[in-house]
């Protein structure tokens, strides 16, 4: 029964991946001249695979409405934007210096630092335009949009996700709590799935009542993704990861295991992977099985 | 006559400042929590004084409709914080890598490289904030805020400002045609100018005829703007322009001047304001005065 669930969740996320990936490239309007380098390193880091969680969030949280799906590719294609810009810019000398990601050079080692720079820039950038296509094919008022428009602003920005990486910069001088290392989860990782989730659900036309559900569950799944992944900084397959076991205690990062080790660490995302599909079935949504499905997926995945 | 109405302007253009400069921090929610030292690294660099020029364009198009131009002021704050995101990200040590900006240090000098990164996208991901909030005070319908969302993406990004800075970028290998330079200058300088106006029109209720006008009133001032740029840095007062004269031919900046020589850029930059103001005149405008002085004032000023 567990077998037959997972098999077909699997196709659904490779369904929607494929949705979502050929929506990017058709996301910049064809007429538009844009000068070389710049639309190429786009494309480089944007067409870079991955997993597409957050997208996929958008569009499992719009059908969890029985709304249409395809009314959330434009916000879904929003969000994979504000994510890819976020790790350009956080791959940059300045920032993090790494020089791979996902088993590719990062893009300022193969384009330079300027073009990186302003391919983040382009990126976020067009992630509003996107927002702001939603109603040409969907049927979403404009109001809707609008607060969406707002919304994205706010989980993305100075208060959400920047913030985030700004107190994360703050915490390589030495983080003093695991409040700290929250803060920096919240705003860093979970505040993107929380708005790919508020924006699908808007999309399919959610009361207020479900969005502050959903939020939670959002909330709950991307502080358990986030220990999941210093989990398996420690216990993973190298191999499957796709980088070398423990850098993140090489590297000085303090993670979750740090704090309260790893059998209580791991209990933590048992946790809040129940809490955050408790909190999605006690509310009314017509359809929560896929987000039921997509929390246990996150817990008990290897990479 | 011509003084009188000078002195009138520059009182306008005081007016205009002190509204923006009021209302520039109080763009962001007090209720918003943001990691030090982001915030005060966005504020050092936006509070940086400068002409105001692009939102003063939103007030005065706004105004050029008999519109009020207290509803344009969200608009006003959105346009200065992509100029200010703009100029952090260009002063970086890996894009123009300048220390001083209006006489003071650049944002990274004071705060670092990753900050000022950060401040960047949080200016450029709050502007969009800023528009979402448009209606909230101004009876502009929705379907407008949502124009003009999708206006600044696209002349904000990687078709607009953010292509010009590459090209400019490019540029630095040697420039070949003086299509080059005006290609770098309309995407780099009038684009967020036509945006500001066009932003500033369509809340004052314009019709798509006004707006095609002061597209084009904007692109003409924009060059003119940039040509006169030029001029200041061969002819101007070092006191006045803030930066040693002659600072581009030094660092190999390609100019108008370069190409056509320091009398025909006069001529140009003369020729671009007529054809401006001519363009706004034809057009049924309810009060187009502002218009027309601020394009002589521009002609006009020594930095």
């Amino acid at each position: 029964m567990i077998k037959v669930s997972e098999a077909s969740l699997s196709s659904y996320l490779n369904e929607l991946k494929d949705e979502i990936e050929a929506a990017l490239p058709k996301a910049f309007p064809t007429s538009w001249f844009v000068p070389e380098p710049l639309k190429e390193a786009v494309l480089y880091s944007l067409m870079a695979g991955g997993k597409r969680l957050r997208p996929i969030f958008v569009m499992a949280a719009c059908e969890s409405l029985k709304g249409n799906r395809k009314a959330a590719l434009h916000a879904a294609c929003a969000v994979e934007m504000i994510h890819t810009y976020s790790l350009i810019h956080d791959d940059l000398p300045a920032m993090d210096n790494d020089d791979y990601r996902r088993g590719r050079l990062t893009n300022h080692k193969v384009y330079g630092e300027a073009t990186a720079i302003l391919a983040g820039d382009a990126l976020l950038t067009h992630a509003f335009y996107c927002v702001s296509q939603i109603s040409s094919e969907a049927n979403v008022p404009a109001e809707v949009i609008l607060k969406i428009t707002s919304e994205l602003a706010q989980y993305a920005g100075m208060s959400g996700m920047v913030g985030g990486q700004m107190a994360d910069m703050n915490g390589e001088q030495g983080l003093t709590s695991i409040e700290e290392l929250e803060y920096i989860h919240q705003h860093k990782t979970s505040d993107l799935i929380v708005f790919a989730l508020r924006a699908g659900a808007m999309i399919g036309g959610a009361s207020e009542k479900q969005l502050h559900a959903l939020t939670a569950y959002g909330r709950k799944l991307g502080l358990a993704f986030q220990i999941q992944d210093d989990i398996l900084d420690i216990v993973g397959d190298e191999a499957v990861i796709g980088k070398p076991k423990g850098s993140d205690e090489k590297s000085g990062k303090v993670t979750y295991p740090y704090f309260i080790g790893l059998e209580a660490s791991k209990e933590a995302v048992e946790r809040l992977t129940r809490e955050a599909k408790e909190g999605v079935i006690q509310v009314d949504l017509p359809y929560a099985a896929r987000l039921l499905e997509l929390a246990d997926f996150l817990m008990n995945r290897d990479h």
